[in-house]
């Protein structure tokens, strides 16, 4: 049994909010239960150094919690002059993520930054990130194609991702903090629709796990990506 | 004519939503029109190594931008791994404030930390935070006095803030960003609710302005500072 | 009655040695009694990125504290790696008041930095960092229209800036260590030569302060202020 | 066929030198073919203060590339002032992989970090550090079971990391730098002797991968660990 | 013939202001010419954690220049956020100097902090600041020997340093910035009054020397120095 | 009788492999007995700014030690964010020297950096990082002449460096950790072939040295040096 009485193959509910503040070309906020993260798309007509004269863009992450988006408040990062690992990790991966459904030379010498910062966490907040900074990206995107800045939709597919862990020796989906704090393997699944991986982390916390262990965490992963991937189709209509 | 249709001591609408975020012990999304700011107010039983032994708690103050808050993307200060000036200055302020009408021998050898967290920038945010953070702070402090944590209570009275400015020649309350951006002077007034003033800081931009300038501004400060601790009364009831 | 035995309105002695350093095309070093701050103007033939091919030339200060111009040592700020908020407040409010009197399309395509290092601190640092950070602008200004560098004045007026506070109930003209460290209000004023205002910063530290307060304080400002202009008129004869 | 002639499971020429240096409490120097890393584990009679009166001890990791190990010299991150978020995250993974298997209580109230320097780079540096770590790491605490200190062997069972891809469409073990840099997909394992698995990280590159691809990769590594495995336990005889 | 006219062994004028400023506990401003160093020595009663409850005391020097101390205006070190290379050679060398002449067990469990930092350079600021300091050091040991808190002098001799160079072959005493900047050789000496050495540091800048000119250096250096402990003498008399 | 058994004029044993890594242009690892220092030459096509357009190219050091090279850990100065002045020192020594030798109009423009890595410190690192960079340097260089970039060889002679020490009042020759750390007086000499001097640096740490010491540690440096000559004339044959 799990600590918020869901089925092991149960998802939090998923909601997500677009145009949720109003600057940005791709806002949206996305919440899987308690998790609610703000994903903004930013488009800026340049590109990093090391990129130019490529006829390519450029597509980024950038992540960061509030100090209170958790139980205890953390000490804000840009107090401390420097980001954490972990930081740099989840950013790293949120970058990584989106760059693998998109074609940079159709994107043409432009960056597309997506900031993704915690306002709440309970659990999930990089795989709420990116599957919140896809549908910032589709929004930001589309603008530049009715606009006609962009001719062809450099956007090869949808992306989600989705944590799932062992609990209990049990595989459950979409961990919350009680879960995710107490789990005994934790990984991340970024899939793309239709089938493909982008990105599986899998993590042994108290105990190890096995090929068949993996096995179930990917069917799972499988079976919540699909929901988000609905949900997606759902807020970019 | 104000670009906004307001007259010259008119008010944006002030929007108070408390409890937008779960674990702070107060929280608060204020809006002064498209200017929203979270404010969390966190206890931890700690106080600065500066203070032990003395019996006393503290109150400060930290800010931020989220880096799309604002019309173009910002970098972010915990990639740059500093904190600008600007917010140095807001956060000094924010602290400043608060501690104005706290009684910190009455908090007890506790902090509370006043985070200010902008979501979405339209002009005012530093006065938007204080606002916010009072009533973050008001809350955070009544549980500690439901629980018996705190015997006596420590806050003196609501503090607000508000902007202030010359444009075209004429004061006009609660700048937006367009006004702000083109004022010839900016002013920033703390107030507390009777009619004292904690802190004024007005500074020429453009023009400059003479001693009746200031006084009207301080008036129009005092119509706006009126409205919210009307808000802040009916917010925190 | 004031610890120095001053009359409320009674000014310390200003101090203005012009030339204190020879490489500076501006250098002085001014004394508001026992505070003793070395201001120099350097002139640099380049302006920062940010105002390139607007014709318009820039003017901005930096500040700091000796490590032992205090009572006590406090530690180095190129030691901890980093500046303080009270160091880059006063440095942002040194570069906006300069500004205020300059017209920096007369100036050109150049900067001019003005370095105000505080060799002994007794209160009032800033205020004479103002006052003196615009002799030594005015002096290498000078040198810039003899060369033939500049052809029309850029400098609008004199500008020159004063502390006064609420002592013991009483508004008081420059506030020395003693009695800024007791002070019930404090505030810096920012004046311009023939009635108008710069910058008000006025902040209540132990006490608050009314309408009435604030106005008497900045008549005392009124007072201080002309005694500088008179100095600095002297100074750059 | 792959650049290096090798068959698609078989790993470079793994070469383990104990002893290398002489100061640290366990020194290796792993080879995976040219690919060569000093790992050192040195034992400190601290912990971190959030462990303080737990009665357990603590295992870490830190990852380094000398600037010239590579085929082009990379800038010190002593220089820059910060570590990259490549370095943060291999780095983290060493130590989660290394505590894997580790029973922090046995350990008692110490500190074992392993420093894993990159002297030569070819591909799968990480990998060979979790490795060699892992021996550095027995000597150690074989030595404070000999000395007493720690009185039932903390660690319980060898672990080793391993690189595998998809290269041309072909799943192949041990990437070289050739093969890295030009892979569809690039996953790193650590595996645990006996058929366990600590962590799997396994990215799409050019093109994703499916279900069945992560399977080959997963049986890929299965091999060369066990290689690993062999050559460790012949490295502590 | 040297750019300034003085014979090859001749120093420039000595110029020592005790008092200077008026809080640190010994204060000095020192000038070797044009060069200008204000040398202050503050005491605190607390030790680095490194001697503690070793009831030694501790003797350290801090250096930095003024941003325009200088021909050109150099960046300020607490602005770009760290000490150069050659501020962290200049104050290990001062505060190694006078420690050799310090018995830092009859200091007492106390820290004597010498801040050197140069007004206004023309060549031989590490020299005058080490010259100076040794002053400020006097001066302030003195008064805690006066107050008692002191029993035994834990200075054990007086210090001072010079620098020497070769400039068109021929070795000369007491650089100035014209001609160390154009110097063959530049050597700093610190010397202790009675003919002992405390550093020696020769440097080939365009070309290099042998041991005849190291020892005509060196003999310079006794010169210079023995100039150096009269004015020394004088100045705390 | 010294720790080691060594005679006062006696260094230890000189072990010289190059190519010990493939990447670098130059690469040696020297050992002065159990000192170990990897050197590695890397020639970069680009110089610094402040070079542009002279005509001219650009030879700099970089060193570091392994956190563990030493006898107990030392953090990582990648981790703590800066480089020690200690650190800063000897790589502005190790550049300083080398280009003491190297004609840089004939280089041409590029820069050549010399990484010294400390694998295992027991006295005596920067000494053997000197007289190992050269070797790394000759290399680098003899490449660029094979390859025709370089016409004429930019190498003037061979540098050479070693420690000298006053140890129980005796001078000795190329101090090892033990003697090191109890050294009265601890001096480095850099040496050209040819005898001449390009640095010296002694350092009084318990006792005073006088003239006569400087000498007698003179002498033995040219001892000392003169093995290394020979050594690395053997090397780079």
């Amino acid at each position: 049994m799990r600590p918020s009485g869901r089925a092991p193959d149960e998802m939090r509910a998923i909601d997500i909010q677009t145009g949720f503040t109003k600057h940005a070309e791709g806002s949206v906020l996305i919440s899987f239960g308690e998790t609610k993260v703000l994903c903004t798309a930013s488009v800026e007509e340049r590109i990093p150094p090391w990129l130019r004269g490529k006829g390519e863009g450029w597509v980024t992450g950038e992540y960061s919690m509030l100090p209170r988006a958790t139980h205890t408040r953390g000490s804000r990062e840009a107090a401390k002059g420097k980001q954490s690992g972990r930081t740099q990790e989840i950013q790293r991966l949120i970058g990584r993520s989106l760059r693998s459904v998109v074609d940079l030379k159709k994107l043409g010498e432009r960056q597309i930054t997506l900031d993704c910062d915690v306002i709440q966490a309970d659990g999930g907040t990089r795989t709420a990130a990116i599957s919140g900074a896809w549908i910032a990206l589709r929004i930001a995107v589309n603008k530049l194609m009715e606009s006609g800045d962009i001719k062809q939709d450099p956007i090869e597919g949808k992306i989600a991702a989705i944590s799932c862990g062992i609990c209990n020796g049990e595989p459950v989906l979409d961990l919350d903090y009680d879960e995710d704090s107490s789990a005994d393997a934790d990984a991340n699944f970024v899939l793309i629709e239709g089938g493909r991986i982008a990105e599986v982390q899998a993590t042994a916390e108290g105990a190890t796990y096995d090929e068949e262990g993996l096995l179930r965490l990917l069917r799972l992963a499988q079976i919540g990506c699909g929901n988000i991937f609905a949900a997606q189709e759902k807020a970019v209509k």
